[in-house]
This record gives C-alpha cells, structure tokens and sequence, in this order.
C-alpha cells in the first residue's frame, strides 16, 4: 500500500471541537521552539533562546561555497561572495522578531500548523549589509516592483515542493525605515544554522516570515509574486476559498516575566505575597509602543505600566514595569500594549484560518501563597 | 474559588486512551526543545540546537557573585567564585547527553510530562575542573556516602517546593571513567543560560538528569539522598507505589538524519530514487556502541552499518553510516544500536510510569518518488 505525496502533504486544516494537539503538531513543537518566558529578562536575547521556526530542514551550508546571486530586472547580475559582503559598509540593528503564527494554538477553534503559546519572539543585534546598498550595485530596472527572496531550505508544504521563497514590494526593500539588511552576524557572532548561517534577510517589523533564511538569491520582479508563502501560506483569510489579506508588521504585544516561580508540569506561578515588580517587554511593527496596561484582576481593572521609550529609528522591543501588591489567593495576571499608531491587543480572540497575527492579550494565571507559607 | 498548592501542583499521572497532547504537556514543548534531526550532521551540537530541558525557570545568574560551596562531610569546607574555579587545571569532554525522558510521547499508555518524541540529545564540548579535584581539596571524610549537588533553579513540582538537587554516588562522583566535570564552559564559550550559567556538573554516560545545571552547593552526606528528584522522580517503576530503581547510564540509542527532504506538517520524508546515504549517530553509556544495523522495511531485514570507534575514554556518539537504494514507493527506515555491553533497543515499546530510558528504535516514514519526479 505505497503513499502518494497527497499523502504526505496534506490541505491545512483547523483541529475538531476538543481536538488535542496531534502527533504531527507536537513534532513541530518539539524541533521549533520559543522564548522561555523568563529570558524576557534580556534585553538580547543570548544565543539558543530566541525562538526559531524552520519551515523543512535547517540547510547544511559552506560559508566559502556560499553565494548570494541578484538578477532578474536588474541592470549588472551580481553573484557576491560572503567576503564581497562582508567588505561593504555594515550596520548593526537590535531588532525584535515574532513569528506569524503565535499564539495559534491558543485559538479556538486551532489551526493545525506550528502550534505556539505567546513564546514565538526575541531580540537580536543583527549585523549585515543594508539590502539597497547592494540592490544599488546591481541597478535595479524601472521595471522591477518586487524584490524575490529563495533560501535554501526545501521541502513540501500542502502539495506544493519548493525553496522557501518570499517578496517584498520594491519600496520596502529598498526603504530607510525600517532598512532592511542582508544579516551575516548575530548577537556579534556568526549566524547559528537555525538562525540562517550564513546569510538572512532582516525586515525590521515584520513578522518572521519575511525574514528568509540561509538566503542565495534576489530576483527582481515586474510582477507581484505569486508563490506559496505569498499567495497561499502567510494570509489573513477566514476561510479556504476567501483570497485574504497579506501578512506584513507585527501588531503589539505586550508579554510579562513570569513572577514567583513555577510549577514543573502546570506552569502556574506561585508567588509569595507582598510587593511584586510586574515587568516584561512590549514591541509593535506599526511604530513605538507608547502604553502598556497591567491588570491583576483578568481583564476586569487596568493600571498603566512604566515603558522605557523606544530607540528612535530602533526596532527592538521596550521594556515595562508595575508594582503589585500581591494577596493571597489566586490572581490572573494580564498585560496588553497600545503602540503609537493607535493599535491595541484584544480581549477576546481575533481569529483567521491559518492563526496569524494572533495578539490576544497574555494571561499569567498566579497563585499567591498566604503569609509565611 | 482560590486555588491552593495541590491545584496547581497535581500527581503524575499517565494519558488516558486516546487523549491528545494536553494544553501542560504543549507549554513544555514549547519551551524545552529538541535537536531538530537534520543537526545530526554536526559532531559537536552548535549552540541552540543540543537538547533543553528546564524543571523551573532558568534562574538569573551573576558569574561575578556566584559561590560554589562544598561542604558537609569535609574536613575543609569550601567556597569558590569563578576565578578560583579557573584556576585549577581545567579539561575538555566530549560528551553525549539525553534527556532520560526521550521518547515519552510515543509510549502507550503516555506518561504525561515533557513530552519527547527522539530529539532529546546533543553532543557538546565541555571545559571545567573534574570534581575530584574539587573534592580533593575539600578533604572528603570517611563517613561520607554520597555527593549531593543542588542548583539555583527553584521550583514546585508534584506538590514538593524544592531546588533541582540530585546526589551521586561517591565513587561515581570520585571515579576517574567517566570523570565528573564541574563544567563553566561549552563548545569553547560560557555556558548559555539554559544550559547552567556559570556552572554545571557533567556526569558523562549518564542521563541528563544528574547533570545539575546553574550548580551552587555540594554537600557530602553520610546516607544516601532521599530528596524528590533522586527518591520520587527518575526512577523507574510500573505502578504509583512501586518504588522502582534508579534512572543512571543512558541505554544505547542510534537515530537517522532523516534522507530527502521533508513534508512541513507531517515531517514525512520525501527521496528520490537511486543510492542514498544513510547516516547518523549512535551512542551509549554503557560503553561503545559496537554495532549499527538498518532496517528499510520496518524491522524485518537488518543490515549492518559503518560505524566509527569511539575515541577511548571517550563519552561522545558515533557516527555510522550505509548505502541504502531507495525504490519508488512507502518504506520505513529503522536504525538500531548494540553497545559493547551488549545492550541493544527494543524493537517493541519498554513500559514506565514516567516514561524514562526508553529506547526504543526510531522509525523514519519515507516516500520514494517516482524516476523523473
């Protein structure tokens, strides 16, 4: 009885009522993995930390071999070493990025993919080569609306075989803000192979998936891109059949350092009364968080945060605090970031098919301990 | 309706028939993770990609501050900052660790913990001082048993409030194979938070359980340790009440770098056709592993592998490797090791109510194409 690959690459899918999380999605859970929430006390987030999303197999990869091609509606093709790069003018950019797809499994009903919590995020110091500089040397054409990103990382996903392969429209890859970089360093080191050694793309303020990987081709493109991640995967859509909307920035999150400390299996925080510093750290795609609001009540009252102010020109998350006054009992902790565009988190679940942008506020259930417990 | 201790800190139980990935066992996965599959490729693990599995929280830690103290029965109690650590002749260990709950989730009925597939390992170089030397210093007395090594993550689990605290024996702690390390170094820089920052013990051959990370105190004690990781936790037994034996070495264990390429949800295989390359790891800390045999019809041919001998004295895995031709259609790949002890994996499931030591071998789904396809 042979499979076929309709077999093996299966239609996305959302989990039946009560469903528990599958064999498949725990695989993906146990290879790909987020922040633990307590190395929010780092403003960088160190190496092994910062959480990783690898759509097929983390490419084994030559930093000698490697080469960066640039084509298409370009007036001078270039095929750049990582020397050649490496002796262009860099820049180093703290940059905070967020998957797509967190807080998907929190959704009900679940869209059956990568299935994260709120953990998917971390901030880096990127250091690489700002994308126009190089699109400057090869001259793009008139012509050209899109810049097209391949990596090297191939596999199936949902039928279709493929390079992981995404655009951005020709004024963002060639903007000043956010400037986007051809990153070769991280965290002043080489890139891990998880993290896209040798070379990724960097698009401060958007969600991960515009962040390719392990990159050796641009092409420059007359015409909006059409492939997997950009027409099929990566889209606001609430049904199968209904087009959507791209995925681009990141919308604000605020996230909290768990106090106290936890339980092994549950999680739940336990936390000793008294006074207790709430802090965490804040991040939107769409401009600087300017509020963050803590309420110790689950949603009912709300208390501003202090937020440290962001970085002009900087992409990196922003730190917060509050004191709490904690009683005993049981408390549910919950935090949510306004940024300065006006956009808030959600009180109650949005939801979309594939479990995107998914912001709904973090909810830290703690049990304060009584006195002298 | 205020919870208490015994709300959010329950009993271990086993999965009901049927039951899915529960929301607790999820968060843990996310958190802790794996060593994606594909990073079988590297001999030494880089950073992010060995195995994490974290009790509580992974604690803030000040290198500057920190104390090693030994004490109990010593003639000389000690306390020693880093530098004094770095002082004394240090070494370098090449060592394969496991998580001793690797492969939980594929048991049936499931233990409900972390919930392992077969990613659970990693192979790092670790630099500190042996123990012994350590404790020859301290003057260990006469009447002392047992080392007991308590680390600075602290906790709550199955009701106990505790800080992660394993003994050993005192001729393992003192033996000279394996030498136990008091480790402040991996892969030639500090350790990353997750794995001990600033200082760790590394036990080789044994499960990762012993390996106390973020290490702050050794107490040598005149009994043997009763604390919950060492009397409750890590042992292996059939029932709540059966007070079981010890979890120690790691059973032999070989894993496949899966071939091809992969589905992105069903991590499925997909090759094409003609001579492939099997390859992987093996390893075992019972001794050398002595034989790789590979099944690529779900265990009922078995073909011997290449394997690479294991540098003496040496507690790293293996590399092995054998030709496979791969013809069009479903297969499953199976690999399998034997130590020198002869010790081998089960091809049917071993049973434990907490899901450690279970090696049972690895089978790997493949889809062959078609020529041409």
């Amino acid at each position: 009885m042979d499979a076929s690959l309709s077999d093996v690459s299966t239609p996305g899918r959302v989990a039946a009522e009560g469903e528990g999380i599958s064999a498949e999605e725990l695989a993906l859970a146990a290879r790909n993995h987020g922040l633990p929430l307590e190395a929010l006390r780092y403003e960088v987030t160190p190496a092994g930390l910062h959480y990783v999303l690898v759509h097929y197999d983390i490419p084994a990869a030559d930093a000698g071999s490697w080469r960066l091609t640039v084509g298409g509606r370009v007036r001078t093709p270039l095929s750049l070493d990582l020397a050649a790069l490496r002796a262009l003018p860099a820049v180093t950019r703290r940059v905070t990025m967020e998957c797509a797809g967190n807080g998907r499994a929190r959704l009900t009903p679940r869209p059956v993919s990568q299935p994260w919590l709120v953990e998917a995020v971390g901030t880096a110091d990127w250091t690489g080569v700002p994308l126009r500089t190089v699109l400057e040397q090869a001259g793009v054409r008139e012509d050209a609306v899109e810049a097209v990103f391949t990596g090297a990382d191939h596999g199936i996903e949902r039928g279709v075989e493929q390079d992981y392969r995404r655009s951005l429209p020709l004024a963002v890859a060639t903007g000043a803000d956010p400037e986007v970089l051809l990153a070769y360093a991280m965290n002043g080191g080489p890139l891990p192979p998880q993290h896209g050694f040798p070379l990724r793309l960097v698009v401060p303020g958007w969600y991960g998936m515009a962040h390719v990987k392990w990159l050796r081709d641009i092409t420059l493109a007359g015409a909006p891109f059409t492939g997997f991640q950009q027409a099929v995967a990566y889209r606001y859509r609430r049904t199968a059949e209904d087009p959507g909307e791209p995925v681009t920035r990141i919308a604000p999150r605020a996230l909290l350092l768990p106090p106290g400390f936890p339980d092994f299996m549950s999680r739940v925080r336990v936390v000793r009364p008294g006074p207790v510093r709430l802090e965490g750290r804040a991040w939107s795609g769409h401009g600087p968080v300017t509020r963050v609001e803590v309420s110790a009540d689950g949603g009912r009252t709300w208390a501003d945060a202090e937020v440290t102010a962001r970085d002009p020109g900087g992409w990196a998350w922003q730190a917060w605090h509050r004191r709490w006054t904690a009683t005993p009992g049981s408390h549910t902790l919950v935090v949510r970031a306004t940024d300065a565009a006006g956009r808030t988190q959600p009180l109650e679940q949005p939801w979309n098919r594939g479990g995107f942008g998914n912001n709904l506020v973090q909810r830290v259930p703690v049990l304060v301990l009584p006195p002298g417990a």
